[in-house]
């Protein structure tokens, strides 16, 4: 028979899977022998057992629940609804992981018209009692049966009314009685039945509310942001009530053996006196810092510093604890490893290796690589802040701090920051056309779009701070103004601030920070270095990107998008010149135009990485993405092209796609004007010559062949970029290193591999295609559905923020394993956006990749995530 | 050393792949002792090695070609460029496939100034001499240096009008040799040097332009419409001319054992006293039938029929033979299997059984299952037929019927097929460059040449309906007319019909009618019956559909298209009504509207397939799919629906996908709106319980969900189908059996096979989007770039006609045993256009399948398909 309930000193720290993170805890602290008061938790599996009964808790769970009561009830030589003693419990749940918040807790169960007068007896205090009592009512109402608190505090406020009181505290006993009486008449109305009187149904109806609560909708969606599985499921634990509220000499409080926001190591928390927890939570009463205990109560003080210690040192981290005081006995409640700042924790992770306590290789597994990116990009001044006025509030869409002018237009931006001037872009929603605007932009707010909008994905790329979706705001793009909700009017070139971490809008201007790797953050990212197997590298269009990254850590271009550089103002005519030109001839006179840009960019590029390799992508967008859509763009660019305007909306409608994400772009273009292919290698390896002579270091450029899926178009390709780099190096007379790879972003290159590894020196996974493809679903358009996938929990996961190893991940694993069969040294790679994400990195470490790429401030996360990975599984 | 050349004695017939199909056939005449004039097979490797060291023939090739000239002239006693008994040979290509008219031939190689004097002499006909030479001067210029035939035609046709003489045969010696030199002047003029007088240089240049003329356009398309790989290469036959234009006692014709019309057991051809195979091709002259022969020479014609029968016995197979009479001596030039109509082909398969001489499966093997297209076709509806009017009459070259608008070019032949207009293609004669428009061609009316004319030979091949050599009707192919006897003129756009199988032309549109499966076509298919393992199914989305596939032979119904049902213009409304819903309660309402018509659909369905089951597929376009997108239209349903154009026009724009084939369709419908599965589901089951009451049988429904990736949206969508079916069958007292199941049309789906097969009772592979997917481009916009593809010889095949074994069928049979790992009798069929295709019919049979399902006239393809695929692979 499966044993689905432990009394506390029949667990351990170790049965956190079992028992949940909580009841774990609680066996622990049990069996070291610390004051908890008693109890039992009813496990996970018991959890997922109700799920696949139907939601119904199954006679063996109930049978061993009541087993494990009377167990306890002996213990604590109270029972259940006893007239004279009556035995009184919380009901709390306890996932594997933390969940703050996400699920639901009941005190005081087991009172009901009887058991509450053996409290008043017990205690000699009635109104404790009934307080208590009808605290119980609202708590069970509200959690177990789905009644409003909100509906009982309007009972609670109108009654306060009537007696003429303020407070909670002023209500008599005969008062708090009289509200019993009403809360449970409502209750009645509201259910058709009277509250529960049995303290055991009562019990029941808890456990299966814990249970029910694992999937109500915030607890998806925190699972979903924190990649917790919904297989897991939720433990419950139910422990005897001890009160903080009894009195003077009674309090509970909360507290970390460390600074959670600095990790200072100083005990750090608050407590109340006569009080419950939620009345610290609730605040209410405003609770004195711990310290204060030593000059109240010495010896409590003494006994939970002792206590803190203990459990400090026993889980060699810093600990997050709560505690109760009843009548001047101390009960520990809780002990878990605290929340922190990401400041914080790389200074306890240091801190605890300068101790002893930990190796730098378990410091290391301790950080959240995820949490790095707070430290990542600009922050407000903490001072300044306080005084700022949040005007609207959007989606946080790409994270950091920005202040800056507001303008309309991409070529505002660009005309204010060529100036000096630092822009906030403000517009309705972006496009590819805003690039450059985008790029010198300090940050981005948008009207529209959500957290996969252009905008968002484009800034998070950037790391420019971006505030998407911000309904709040009326942008007037035509009038150059927006208007907020309370009215108020902004326009070209007035002060405002974002906040990409929250979504908060301010106006004015308020003062920024750049982030640095200094202090403790600098020597945990020598640790990663150390400790990593895999190679960091960042995707990086612009010298700037390029050097930002290389003060983070990146150790290569893993991805350099070569049209990014089109986009630009002074390049874009010839761009499109090139697009719709009608003969080759055309097409060859316009690149000409681009050779030299081109040329210039990779110089800059090459420059920036000093002798780090570089990995550039040739044009990969559908050309038509090169063209206006609007009616005044198109007809100006007529009149530049002397052609007329229906000619142009010809080849305009001409080059329409019905699905250009699987249209005619990648690869497919250089199979159709070669031109394009030999342009691009002449500026690779001509830069590359120029540096290399220049500068005296051996600059490599890996040139990449996007969305090969048949080993004959990259043969092609490729047969194209080595004759051209060939003839240039030739017309140079300078010998130069470079390799020809391909992405691998299509299901069938993944599954063709053995073939094209024949042709590649090099692969590259595009993750984004890659996953795409292979779900059958394009980015741009899953937004419609994904939202209903989550909520019926078809997907746990957005595919696009962490690989799908089921599907995208058994492609590349093959890929990489047919791919070395006939290149045992083929160089692997990752350039897709989850090259940053914690998750993909440690799977990018055990299929073998040789590195993995991701945006700049991305990089850290990576490096620390690439040294857990081999830390966890050594690469031989 | 590898041998790269053959003396024919040397060689046999089963080395195709060496010798190619020609050289092979030579070699066993040979061996047979049959009169073949003497000669060598330069082999298809070496035309590999040709391509490998960069076009050209590697000095190992060039010497072994010598030293089988040598051999050959010490056979024949002549000597190449003798000035007094000149050898002189023909050069042909000859590849594994026939590919009759894709490759040059060049005759009469070997004469110069100095042994055209030489062939006079012996022939004592210096008329003769000089006419070989300026025939071998005209083609040795067109087929190996590139100089268009019609500018020499030109000349000659200059001096006929000089000399007053209408037809070639009435110039004298003295003139052909005056235009000889005007040949070779206008060739110096041309080439800027002289016509090459060493015949050795004259070989080795002809043996190169065959190999060149492998990769030319037209066989490049010739090989991609029928499955030849490029790698196969071609050989080069090098044969001892033999003439049959050296007067009244020598000629030269072509003949088959049996009639390739109509498979009739009795020697067909036709033959040219005083002529050279091309004036037989050529069509100029009309020539006589073979039986023409035994009249005018017993002897040759007894002699030609014992070798026909020696070759028939020796092939088991109907012949397609080549001679020359060389003044009164029989020379074999050819012998092949002889190409035959669909008609023809099954006529000689049964007979060949009857006859004894192959085995049933034998003789299923020897069928082509593409070519039984041709008697799917519809034919004339013969009451329509009867009122119709005869303008013209040809020989009936290729049989069926056809009827389209004129078109005079192969290129306005496809211009008017891709805007979906149905062609009859009219030419003077056909030549190789207009193969793609004959195959987009209904029909072909050519105004010369005869039964054996490029025209005839290429239209029987593709099963098209020809009438050849109509001279009834005049045609100006510049002014776009033709003209019949009695002065009517029809131009292009106008409407005629074709009889093949008579040679009638008709004037005006003839409605056409079914085929039927009945006499030797039905042996044939009782045959595949016998010998298939595969179930053959049929995608039918109408009653209609259904009925005629079950009439081809279909086993069931594997893919019906919900969707197609609800674009019928008194559906179409409610299907508005219910996209456009903007509660579920609306939605509800307007599916609610669709129920009884899709029931009624369903019905009507079951009915016509009796007790065979159906595949039902759930709604799967996307849903902006049944929205008006032209402005009245959007102005009509405005209207109707009582809302403004302003608010339709936002939710149309708010349907909108970039990428529509990756958006919200198939099951992803469903999830979001169980109501339409719901809906669907009830029709469903309603239908087939009232079917099984109605009619006794047992309607076994398989309902499909589309575009599934993941087993979680599979479930999902199986629960709302299995708790619908539930209750249905609850109210109405009936317990049926169903399935449900899934479409593998997503990579991800096959790639987690395993996992989907839990909660799939059978897959069926959707190879349309699954191609679509694998390869990263949409069908509708591949064709941008798939013609470059196919020009550079990066794809070979059409990826959407024939499974792409690599990639996609790599998953499909990754899918097959990942699916059966866990469900052992996991039911796996194929419903994209693919399952009529042969080559994929036969892998489906190969990686283990239950059935394939195609379009209804492709079920007799697919059951010979799979028969054949049986034969070859037996399944256990």
């Amino acid at each position: 028979m499966t044993k689905y309930v432990y009394l506390f000193h029949e667990g351990n720290g170790k049965m956190r899977e079992l028992l949940g993170g909580k009841g774990a805890n609680l066996a622990e602290m049990t069996n070291l022998g610390l004051p908890v008061p008693y109890g039992f938790t009813v496990t996970t599996e018991a959890c997922n057992r109700f799920y696949e009964d139907g939601e119904k808790l199954s006679d063996e769970v109930i049978e061993q629940i009541f087993e494990a009561l009377a167990k306890v009830e002996k213990q604590a030589g109270k029972k259940f609804g006893d007239p004279d003693n009556p035995f009184l419990v919380s009901v709390r749940s306890g996932a594997r992981a933390s969940m703050p918040g996400m699920m639901d807790t009941i005190l005081n169960l087991g009172l009901n018209d009887v058991s509450v007068e053996g409290l008043a007896k017990k205690t000699s205090n009635p109104r404790f009692a009934y307080d208590s009592y009808r605290r119980f009512i609202q708590m069970f109402s509200d959690v177990v049966m789905g009644l409003e608190k909100s509906k009982f505090e309007r009972i609670l406020d109108r009654d306060k009314e009537e007696k003429g009181v303020k407070y909670d505290n002023e209500l008599t006993a005969e008062d708090l009685k009289q509200i019993v009486k009403e809360f449970k008449e409502f209750y009645k109305k509201e259910k058709g039945a009277d509250f529960p009187q049995d303290p055991k149904e009562q019990l029941l109806a808890a456990v299966k509310a814990v249970f029910l609560s694992w999937n109500n909708p915030r607890a998806i969606v925190y699972r979903r942001m924190n990649d917790i599985p919904s297989m897991w499921g939720t433990a419950v634990n139910v422990q005897a009530m001890v009160f903080g509220n009894m009195g003077d000499n009674s309090g509970t409080g909360v507290a970390f053996t460390r600074n959670p926001s600095t990790g200072e190591k100083k005990l750090y928390g608050e407590y109340l006196m006569n009080a419950q927890g939620e009345d610290v939570v609730a605040g209410i009463r405003t609770p004195m810092p711990i310290s204060a205990l030593e000059q109240t109560n010495k010896e409590i003080y003494d006994q939970f510093i002792k206590i803190a210690d203990i459990l400090e040192k026993h889980y060699r981290d810093m600990q997050d604890m709560e505690f109760t005081i009843e009548e001047g006995k101390l009960f520990m409640l809780q002990t878990r490893n605290g929340k922190r700042t990401a400041k914080a924790a790389l200074k306890i992770a240091v801190d605890l290796v300068g101790e002893g306590m930990r190796t730098e290789q378990e410091a290391l597994l301790m950080l959240d690589p995820k949490q790095l990116d707070a430290l990542l990009h600009p922050q407000f001044d903490s001072q300044e802040l306080k005084k700022a006025q949040v005007i609207a509030k959007g989606l946080p869409a790409s994270p950091g701090a920005a202040c800056g002018k507001v303008v309309f237009t991409a070529e505002k931006a660009v005309e204010f920051s060529k100036s000096g001037e630092k822009v906030v872009l403000v517009r309705l929603e972006t496009s590819p056309e805003d690039i450059e605007g985008m790029a010198v932009s300090e940050g981005i707010l948008t009207a529209r779009g959500g957290m996969t909008s252009h905008a968002a994905v484009v800034a998070r790329g950037m790391g420019t701070c971006c505030v998407a979706g911000c309904g709040d705001i009326k942008v007037d793009e035509e009038k150059k103004i927006f208007t907020t909700k309370d009215g108020k009017v902004f326009r070209e070139g007035d002060y405002i601030s974002l906040d990409g971490s929250t979504g908060n809008v301010y106006g004015g201007a308020i003062k920024t920070q750049p982030a640095a790797i200094v202090g403790e953050f600098e020597t945990v990212m020598n640790w990663t270095q150390k400790y990593k197997a895999l190679g960091i590298r960042t995707n990086a269009d612009t010298p700037r990107d390029a050097i930002q990254a290389v003060k983070f850590g990146a150790e290569g271009i893993g991805l350099c998008r070569t049209e990014h550089m089109f986009f630009a103002e002074d390049r874009i005519p010839a761009m499109r010149e090139m697009v719709l030109a009608k003969t080759e001839e055309a097409r060859r006179k316009a690149l000409a135009k681009l050779l030299p840009m081109q040329r210039g960019d990779f110089i800059e590029l090459y420059e920036a990485m000093g002798g780090y390799p570089v990995t550039i992508r040739l044009l990969d967008p559908p050309l038509h993405e090169f063209l206006p859509q609007k009616e005044e763009e198109i007809d100006e660019l007529a009149g530049e092209l002397g052609i007329s305007v229906d000619e142009l909306k010809a080849t305009i409608k001409d080059l329409h796609e019905f699905n250009p994400m699987m249209g005619h772009r990648g690869c497919r273009l250089a199979v159709t004007y070669p031109e394009i292919a030999e342009m691009q290698t002449r500026a690779i390896i001509e830069a590359a010559i120029e540096v290399s002579k220049k500068k005296g270091v051996n600059v490599k450029p890996e040139i990449m062949i996007p969305l090969v899926g048949e080993v004959k178009e990259l043969e092609y390709v490729k047969s194209v970029v080595v004759k051209t780099a060939e003839k240039v190096m030739e017309e140079k007379s300078f010998k130069l290193e470079y390799m020809v790879g391909t992405m691998i972003e299509i299901p069938r290159a993944a599954l063709t591999a053995d073939e094209i590894a024949k042709a590649a020196e090099f692969f590259s996974f595009g993750t984004n295609d890659l996953t795409q493809m292979t779900f059958g679903f394009s980015r741009d358009d899953a937004g419609k559905f994904l939202e209903e996938y989550y909520n019926k929990k078809i997907f746990e996961q957005d595919p696009f923020a962490k690989v799908d190893q089921k599907g995208v991940g058994k492609l590349m694993k093959m890929a990489v394993s047919d791919g070395r069969s006939v290149r045992p040294n083929l160089k692997c790679g990752i350039c897709g956006e989850h090259g940053g994400d914690p998750f993909t990195v440690e799977f990018c470490h055990d299929i073998g990749l040789d590195y993995v790429s991701c945006s700049p401030y991305r990089v850290p996360i990576a490096k620390l995530s690439a040294a857990q990975a081999n830390i966890k599984n050594p690469r031989k």
